[in-house]
């Protein structure tokens, strides 16, 4: 297309507003154009996911992510960066697993494309041998349950297409990664392979957390991509006979030292109120973590960096945490949530961005219904931003522990959500898919609401 | 991120509606689903760009983009498909340009990657060899007019990153490309490069139409990559000595004869009203044409696929028009439109997709007052699935044709703007930007505002 568009002057677009909200319609002009012009979050994000990469709690990856986290929040201005020590979980995938079909066909069958399951234990050195039983739901499971003993259970649950917005087909279908090995163990199940969580069009396996019950046995358990999902699936129903082997290499080592990065900027008039905002610095080992969630930690940076150029101190202290250990076990959150209660601590609000650095459409939040009320009446002043979706109910995982642990009011930023399933802790979750304005565009919604949140809540 | 949403189901979260309304939201449901569940748009769209490439006007490709453009309407279910002949002109890039920086030091310096702006003229054979005169904007060359004679002017202006709405940053930079080579060469000009109306972060140049004042001489004109835009200033501030060497081999050949495809589903009540639907078929010769307006084009041949496949036959004549030679002529468009007003045709509405097939945001449109009240009341039936944006004023290039013509009320479907120009007619607009869910979901926005404007306009 080649048309000519005539630029429209921003203020006339703005519906009717309050005299207040005309003073704040022009703050939030000031720090969108502060963020869409001056922002470091793309040049940051590339370094946190190219010098240093995927980074699971535990690993040295994580390790050089808290120097990076501390170094980029003195950079941005902060008062003062410091670690939140606590203790996060182990795993260690070790050396590549494997998956083939056996077929008793001599024709060529490329291998399956696996990743092991976060959590899960690995299979014996010499693999599992067995033949698959695909099942298309738990209630299928439990159908044929007389049929699991000695099999490999193949949860083939499809991601939902009709759900426009794809963290509901994500909350549909995730309870096979997460519950699927101990509800095929306890019919004596030998190991599980679970469709991705994702409508992709490529083969990338979605690795993800999964937990075992432990009133039964620990099996090993892999996610495999779309396209070899519906190849193993043809195959086993062309070829009862056949069989998969798998091996696994995976295992939980003892729990290990990690650390929260916090940086504050000093409330003027409350300075012993906090107002937090974060996103996780912990991601899976085998992508780059960009859109989960090195986006939400350059993005909750960002927030500070901003108010800091724009010489806007908050009443309340800014509080920026770039959560530990947020993909396998939560620690870095419940550290930070116990901390709180245990000094008193007053938290007016936290916000979190984990769910992907694409053009914001708004906020899911969880919060009291007058407080709810408030945050929707300011909607009028962040659609010429596109931010319109502010009823979403919600919240992040991080920050749902303050909420848990406090009652502290949360919201989320709630991206456009298509793209994200694409890539979500898989292999192409990396810095080539983040788009610099769109992550800018987030940072700037953060900002704005932390902003509004600040006078008025 | 790993957190569990519950699933809400849909029907919960739609506002308070009418009862035609809740009818209404039934249908568009309906539609909503098949679009996502069984629509070929990607797959055709695959085709389209990987099996036949860049499709200027007057090109081998576009004559093959034609066939395949009457075989997937006849595949969707038309009732009828046909040709519609009209003049093009014919512009060939010719070999591949070249361009580079002479300077007196020594140092090796990367030649500089352009590509001719359409519808210019060619360098000589020996191509340009002159000092650069580098002007951010026509005041600033009107200021510099004495200086420019036998220089290459160079439109150093930068796409504004403050637009929210990134059409708002093309409108206003999008003269440098369109107008600056004969405001240069009113002053002596010999050749002109400007800067790719672009905000990305690589360094694709980005070619589009330009047109010549007759009152001054054609020369030479060339777009910029961002990276090499820099380049350039930076060395030319440095060594004002340096020149550029420039050589083009493009022509504008006589015109010759193109097509706009065009397919109907006739109208059950009023067959002799029309409502189109349509995306231009032709692209810019260096990129495969895929977001513009590939996407367009299957999107439109997608809501007649789905009108067929849900039984939804409309009370007017459904045309779906592939349009020829949006790009550097818009003689498809005219030519369609001048049938319809010699035909004396009865045109209700007229729909365009040319902005991408990124997520739908909402719609632009042109209507009288009454219409537009009307189309934005509708805005509660597509918030669900994300369109929300229905005050925009605009409407597509195409059928802003019809509309001049004719004063038929348009609109153009527009997703999320903040990648389009990161690809608009430059190399890297491919098949694999292009997302298969934001894609269908465009195609569901425009089905489900036809049926909505069939009822009720």
């Amino acid at each position: 297309m080649r048309k000519l568009f005539l630029p429209i002057v921003f203020a006339c677009s703005l519906p009717a507003l309050t005299m207040a909200q005309q003073s704040d319609s022009l703050m939030l002009r000031r720090i969108a154009d502060e963020v869409l012009t001056h922002s470091p979050a793309y040049e940051n994000l590339r370094t946190l996911t190219k010098k240093i990469g995927g980074r699971l709690a535990g690993s040295p990856q994580m390790a050089k992510a808290e120097k990076w986290g501390v170094e980029a929040l003195k950079v941005a201005g902060a008062d003062t960066v410091y670690l939140q020590e606590c203790m996060v979980p182990h795993w260690v995938r070790g050396a590549r697993e494997e998956a083939r079909i056996i077929s008793r066909r001599r024709d060529f069958v490329p291998p399956l494309q696996v990743l092991a399951l976060g959590n899960s234990v690995g299979s014996s050195p010499a693999g599992v041998t067995a033949p698959v039983l695909e099942v298309t739901s738990f209630d299928d499971l439990e159908a044929k349950k007389d049929h699991v003993k000695g099999k490999i259970v193949f949860y083939n649950y499809p991601f939902n297409p009709t759900f426009i917005k794809t963290f509901h087909a994500y909350g549909d279908a995730v309870q096979y990664r997460g519950q699927g090995a101990s509800r095929a163990a306890k019919y004596g199940a030998v190991a599980v392979i679970v469709r991705s969580m994702s409508h992709s069009t490529d083969n990338y396996p979605h690795t993800g957390a999964m937990t075992y019950d432990s009133a039964y046995p620990k099996i090993p358990a892999v996610a495999i991509g779309l396209k070899d999902a519906e190849r193993l699936s043809l195959r086993v129903k062309d070829d009862p006979s056949a069989q998969v082997f798998l091996r696994t290499n995976c295992r939980m080592l003892p729990d290990t030292i990690g650390h929260n990065v916090i940086a504050e900027l000093r409330g003027s008039k409350y300075p012993d109120q906090y107002i937090t905002v974060g996103g996780h610095l912990d991601s899976w080992d085998v992508s780059e973590g960009a859109q989960d969630d090195g986006a939400g930690c350059v993005q909750s940076i960002e927030v500070l960096r901003a108010f800091k150029a724009l010489g806007i101190q908050p009443a309340r202290t800014l509080r920026v945490v770039l959560f530990a250990n947020e993909e396998n076990g939560t620690r870095g959150a419940r550290k930070y949530a116990a901390e709180a209660k245990a000094r008193n601590e007053k938290h007016i609000f936290a916000l979190e961005s984990d769910a992907g650095g694409f053009t914001p459409r708004g906020f899911s939040s969880t919060m009291d219904a007058d407080k709810k009320a408030i945050m929707i009446s300011w909607k009028p002043l962040f659609e010429p931003y596109g931010l319109h979706d502010f009823e979403e109910p919600g919240g992040g995982t991080d920050v749902g522990q303050l909420h848990q642990a406090l009652g502290t009011p949360m919201a989320e930023l709630y991206p456009d959500s298509q793209r994200y399933f694409d890539i979500h802790h898989a292999p192409n979750d990396v810095f080539e898919g983040v788009n610099k304005r769109e992550l800018e565009l987030g940072a700037f919604g953060m900002a704005g609401l932390i902003y509004m949140v600040d006078l008025n809540f």
